[in-house]
């Protein structure tokens, strides 16, 4: 989130920014920002006040308006930067969970460790409150949701897709559409998982043998369908 | 919805429940129930008054705590019975989409058809609507959204994995877990299309060659997974 906000400015931010006034203005609203996230993501956009994210950030209502102009303003750069910090790391995954060309031994494990990881990150509760929010307050902002779906969950799959691509052109996988390849291996991992968090919260997180069951035989069955001869598993 | 409703009693339906009395009574809980599954699906919990409902329904405010003691109780009773009837709905799809013993010619075809309808019912607009204010108001109501997990998501999984055993014990799937090949035969088909409703709304519904498109590869790819030698897709 501060990523994001560093590179943004408040209307009572000016050329004086490394100035202490500029600092403390910045600083200042970075701290509106953790205290709405927190209220937001706790008691979702209409369970909020301006009152409470002033009262929780330790400034008067005025100040949380001189930064910004009303709850909506701030409800959606709240969420906006949340979802590219949390999406950040979810690509990260994907781009660092994949070997890098040539060390590949064996490409089935490589996947597993790949679904774990997207499992754990996506079901995080962080990603899993703001997917919460995003989705329950869609009717509301519609372009909230639109911008998650392209900024966040496009951003993944086209970075899997890429990933998967980069496989089948070392001669690991055989696929003619990288893309849906990646819709169908990141469906088979994540449906169950990701919806059992969805619904039942964190009571619902799997255990660490049930993220394994699902790394597992999503790898497996993905490699019946797109693997080559020496990378499908053996009956 | 009505078919859960009449298996209730309000406070004001008694043993007279076939006199007029009676029927009047359970004719004006069901109008309220209606409106109030309009005004809830549309504006969610916290931005719908029980003035609204009353006003969309036509009675006055005391008539409708006369039926529900109050918002909570209304819209867990709503959000349950609406919830039975959609899965009901998708659990019918599931059962009758996939051919009974002895008839089956093209298993690939059928699990496309499968998919089709699979696809095409869980992304309708109320679906749509029911899944989202259920995940949104899961922070506030978890046994809402375990409710809907169990009665819902799991029965339709379950559902789906006894038509996928039923299939394997006819020598046409070749399955060790029938659950955990549901999980992921549902997963190829519906996180894409899904998702992309979820977030964008109705904006995001699939056109029919996008719903061919999953649920061809997805079959495909699942009988590359779990087919036998006479039903595996030809390379």
């Amino acid at each position: 989130m501060a990523n994001r906000d560093t590179g943004r400015r408040s209307r009572n931010q000016d050329a004086t920014d490394s100035s202490g006034e500029g600092t403390r203005s910045a600083r200042k609203r970075r701290v509106i920002m953790e205290a709405a996230t927190t209220a937001f993501l706790r008691n979702g956009y209409l369970g909020t006040s301006m009152d409470e994210i002033a009262a929780l950030a330790g400034v008067s209502k005025q100040t949380v308006y001189n930064h910004f102009a009303d709850k909506q303003r701030l409800f959606i750069d709240i969420i906006l930067a949340t979802s590219d910090q949390v999406v950040g790391e979810l690509v990260q995954t994907a781009t660092s969970a994949l070997p890098k060309t040539d060390d590949v031994e064996d490409v089935e494990e490589d996947l597993v460790e790949l679904a774990r990881q997207l499992i754990t990150a996506i079901c995080h509760p962080q990603v899993l409150r703001l997917r919460r929010l995003v989705i329950g307050e869609t009717g509301r902002f519609p372009e909230l949701g639109r911008t998650y779906w392209e900024r966040g969950f496009e951003r993944g799959l086209a970075t899997l897709a890429d990933r998967l691509r980069q496989l089948a052109e070392r001669g690991l996988l055989r696929l003619e559409d990288p893309q849906l390849a990646a819709h169908q291996f990141a469906g088979m991992i994540l449906w169950v998982p990701v919806n059992r968090v969805m619904f039942c919260g964190e009571a619902g997180s799997l255990t660490p043998a049930e993220v394994d069951r699902y790394a597992k035989a999503g790898a497996r069955a993905f490699l019946s369908a797109y693997g080559t001869a020496t990378t499908n598993p053996s009956e």
